[in-house]
């Protein structure tokens, strides 16, 4: 069994590195030389719009998926004539595009931070109007990791804000002050079983992500599920799926969605009962999902920039290094550790050991 | 980082599987092209005292370990003389020769099976005369699986046996009438730090390992650690290692030791802290080991000749399907599922339902 992966990066493969063991291989399409994921598969060296490309793809594999949304949607339809495409190409065009990810939040009734769209300077002007300052300026598509975004704190912001963003279509967000950043991580099956884990909490640093903790029993969970829920039963969705939310009190708003593995997920791998990286192959091949509870307390580091050495991430207790093998630059996500203790006291010691490592 | 493993089979698979997150490649050297390891890695296609094959693993690889004991030692030996190779050419000497090892364990004190050599017709008749009947006759080396071993019962079948076996040296071994059969894995570090998993208890099936379950509280446990250490420690030993002892009453006899990571550990993949393989790597990179506690309870069946279908395996709760990509072949190892449960009714009823696909 074949199955193909838009994108290899650390996403793809992650989700090799999990499929081997059920008996499946993994092929990559990708225009990068140096996709990190064909170490462990084969590499299609390429673009996502090649046609002799995807057709080399659905020559093999029964199934495609995607590690990122940005995938152009006629390629995933060229795709859906002759594989199983999961998640489907109506997914991931909601979820690349923030103004349309926003619109199906409202429309399936989940409060969201306020939200308008800007296609012109008038637009962006009447739209600071109505929703006042400070708020954040976005580019619809293609933003990821803190890019294609500038905050709006004062009127003077506007006018070079829209010069570096304008021309893309834009959204206008209200800044919201959140108590925490949240995500749920769910998979859904192709029979609309769906489960999820408990809900982790996320620091970000300069836009990234920079630390993950599991919540196993937190409170808002039960809200965060029912949100998601609505959404991947709307969006018939196959495969691990993400929602990032904000808390505000007691409410939660949500942020965006990712229609594939999330990088607050990657807790998951040692710290829950399956990773999200073997339910997103178990649900987009169509076998039953394992469970999804955490193993006790359970937390993620990334490191950035700069990976720290083995000896010293593999010291600290309960500690398992995830190494991408990409060059180092700046900003780049380039591993993160994973951390599993016996309690909250346990886990939070070592985030804090690994925050140390991955700041030096 | 580069490490090479002698042997291309399913071990050195799954030691690749678990190389890659720590950012490590690996290259393997096994004379079939069918190799189930050459997906996650490189294969180097030869034979294992092919000079120029050990010259290029030389080459790429800064450390070397095998997954199999039956390793020429002029190879060991040549690699050795340009990267490090764990574990050492003295262990897997001792380690594959039957007659070598019940040696060592006598002589450190570690209790066996009576056993003699046999190098003759005559060796033959005075070992019986002195030991008795029922017992095994063994060859020396390149036994595994129940291969190259004929039970005597009565007078009668030493003939037939000494001429299937006869030309190789061999060893006969009183046969004990155990209790149970269980197995302790054990990592070594450079620095002679020591880890255990929790005791194994295993079932065979026609001289083939058909089940182990983990043993979290077996109060012979410390028993088993200590005839370990003794071994670990007089080998200089580092990496994975496993000892096989029969328990009757409550005395424990070493049957046989394997130098490297083991069927009867490969619960730990899901089912400890730091998978057998995981810490294997670690041991022979020079890492600090990861923890070796079982995560609840925990246990495997292995899939021998046939392997049932994902869907089935993957709906039992708790379960984890690993299948090795090798073409099916009567009683050969072709996969294995773990399973782990909250408790150990749990998981003894999901080894029963897997033990259940298995011989279906």
């Amino acid at each position: 069994m074949i199955v193909g992966i838009i994108g290899g990066g650390q996403l793809a493969r992650m989700l090799a590195l999990a499929a081997h063991p059920l008996g499946v291989r993994c092929i990559f399409l990708d225009p990068s030389p140096d996709a990190c994921a064909r170490s462990v598969g084969d590499l299609l060296l390429g673009h996502y719009d090649d046609t002799r490309l995807l057709d080399l793809m659905a020559d093999q594999a029964q199934v495609v998926t995607c590690e990122f949304e940005s995938v152009p949607a006629e390629s995933l339809q060229y795709l859906s004539r002759r594989a199983f495409v999961y998640p489907s190409a109506q997914a991931l065009e909601v979820a690349r595009d923030r103004w349309y990810e926003k619109q199906l939040f409202a429309s399936l009734g989940i409060p969201t931070p306020p939200f308008m769209p800007v296609d012109s300077w008038q637009d962006l002007e009447s739209a600071v109007t109505v929703m006042g300052l400070p708020a954040m300026l976005k580019t619809r598509t293609m933003g990821y990791d803190g890019k294609g975004q500038w905050v709006l704190r004062k009127p003077r912001d506007l006018a070079p804000a829209f010069a570096a963003l304008g021309g893309a279509p834009l959204i206008l967000e209200g800044f919201v002050p959140f108590d925490r950043e949240v995500s749920v991580i769910a998979v859904r099956g192709v029979t609309g079983e769906t489960r999820f884990y408990p809900l982790t909490e996320n620091v970000h640093q300069n836009g990234v992500l920079a630390q993950s903790l599991a919540r196993p029993t937190d409170p808002l969970a039960e809200q965060a599920y029912f949100y998601a829920q609505r959404l991947l039963d709307h969006l018939q969705y196959v495969g691990v799926f993400a929602l990032e939310l904000f808390q505000r009190g007691a409410e939660l708003l949500a942020n965006e969605m990712a229609p594939r593995v999330h990088n607050s997920g990657h807790w998951t791998i040692e710290g829950a009962e399956t990773s999200q990286f073997e339910n997103h192959m178990r649900a987009v091949l169509g076998l039953p999902l394992g469970g999804t509870k955490s193993l006790g307390y359970a937390g993620m580091v990334n490191f950035v920039g700069t990976i720290p050495e083995a000896e010293h991430v593999l010291a600290i207790p309960g500690a398992h290094f995830h190494v991408y093998g990409k060059t180092a630059r700046a900003g780049r996500k380039l591993g993160h550790a994973t951390v599993r203790a016996a309690d909250e006291a346990g886990v939070c010691e070592a985030l804090s050991m690994l925050r140390a490592l991955a700041c030096s």
